[in-house]
């Protein structure tokens, strides 16, 4: 039998993952005790279950990654058959080389570690480098969100304007070429390029135009806003009718926010792997197809 | 070679072991990002080098440890030989088992975790239960600091009387033996009692009287300061002249020292596994005895 286990910060991913898998929903009792030092136990036995535990690493991205070795160890004690690790947003996955020499590369410590503990499967949501998976090794999977994200943006915008999706810059393009499948829509990304007179950086679709159109801007992660930000300014200066933005992890740090509203973004929408008031879409649904499909 | 690093909770003892083994030191370089993400750097090359790495697992240990395995990580990508973790305060020690079925055992998640992901060996004083050694496996080392906060007291008060050093149940009464032989005197342990008139629980030497004599109070950790509280208390209460504690890692949470101060404590000493104020004893000096022993 499959258990769904919701950790501390499944984020209500594991009520929807449950509700459409018809897994048995089980929810983990944890608490933090005074002197900081968190606390799991399952409720129920999960000797010869395969137990698929559900925990996301927003901040505070430390406690919740030991809370999740916590929970992963003590299933494998307690007799568990597999344990399938589903991380919604994998934390330290942007230190995924070292940019310096002598730095450590936190992504691989991070997936090593829960490959080392037993762990049988992992699955995450648009990783930030799909190249970090080969750390875990065998059994690592990373689904997308882009055309979840796509979904809604439909949904909320039946009068878009010959959309063009782009992606802020070069790496992330392969976002925008999925959520502009959904949309049916053109795709580009944005180079950064400095104007000859004012100095000014600003960014720009490298082949297509956005004037008239409405800039659909798609990314995995917002962390302080800066990027999006600068790629919204840019877009209308341009003459972008309008600036909708979908991401998959709303990290939304500071005044990000802020930023964001002051650049001219008309609408913002992110997925549940992080909670925010944007997370409207749930990534639910795509990791429940994986599920189906491995186990 | 052997590098002494410095992790980012070293709180001192990088450097005093460094001062006593003459071993040279290295402090890691570390930050943290806006959105809460650790960050290490070894700004020497280890390759080849023996690497030992003083990290305690103070609060927030969730973060402290997530930089412990960076670090252990790191150094083993970089090329060390071998990697020993030095541990002065071991977080979670005290879920050494299950309590509750289906509960994790914490401690043994911890000690796999360091030992799966390429650890040599783990040094830590005074850990809550021996026992719990074995989840590390083979070179899982425990130094005790009893002696020297023995040393400590017996410096600070020459003019003791007659002390009993006292342990606040039976399972602490190795640190009370330890302490005892320095200062070259009686030991017991304390067991609760009800009084059969008030309903009043106190605490009790289980063999030997306190009255008219300096009492010791030794324990591996003070966490709310409550059973340390009742044992000053009690202890008073019996006759004895003066209650001085001492112990080994100083949790002292909430109104932990208020409590002592009420309880009637004239004497709080500590080591500095953990920074506080009371951490006047380095627990350096038996740590690198063992270092010699072991590289």
């Amino acid at each position: 039998m499959v258990l769904i286990v919701g950790g501390p910060a499944a984020n209500g991913v594991d009520e929807k993952l449950a509700e459409i898998t018809r897994y048995r929903l089980v929810k983990i009792v944890h608490k933090v005790f005074p002197d900081g030092e968190s606390y799991v136990r399952y409720p129920v036995p999960v000797e010869g279950e395969d137990v698929v535990i559900v925990q996301s690493l927003y901040a505070p991205q430390d406690k919740h990654f030991l809370e999740l070795l916590l929970m992963i160890d003590a299933a494998l004690d307690l007799g568990a058959e597999r344990v399938i690790a589903v991380v919604p947003y994998l934390a330290y996955s942007r230190q995924d080389r070292m940019f310096l020499e002598g730095e450590a590369v936190s992504v691989r410590t991070i997936l090593k570690t829960l490959r080392n503990l037993g762990t049988y499967a992992f699955i995450t949501v648009d990783i930030h480098k799909e190249y970090s998976l080969k750390h875990f090794g065998e059994r690592a999977y990373n689904v997308t969100a882009m055309e979840e994200i796509a979904k809604h943006i439909k949904k909320q915008f039946p009068d878009l304007e010959n959309p063009l999706v782009l992606s802020p810059d070069k790496g992330a393009i392969i976002h925008a070429s999925r959520a502009a499948k959904v949309l049916n829509s053109e795709y580009d990304y944005l180079e950064k390029e400095r104007d000859r007179v004012t100095g000014e950086i600003r960014v720009k679709p490298k082949e297509l135009s956005v004037n008239g159109r409405d800039a659909i801007i798609v990314d995995d992660i917002i962390s302080t806003g800066g990027t999006i930000a600068l790629a919204a300014t840019s877009v209308l200066k341009q003459g972008a009718r309008r600036v909708i933005v979908g991401c998959t992890h709303p990290l939304l740090i500071g005044d990000a926010r802020e930023k964001l509203r002051k650049a001219g973004v008309n609408y913002l929408v992110a997925t549940d792997t992080i909670p925010s008031e944007y997370s409207k879409v749930t990534v639910a649904p795509v990791i429940a197809k994986l599920l189906k499909k491995i186990l």
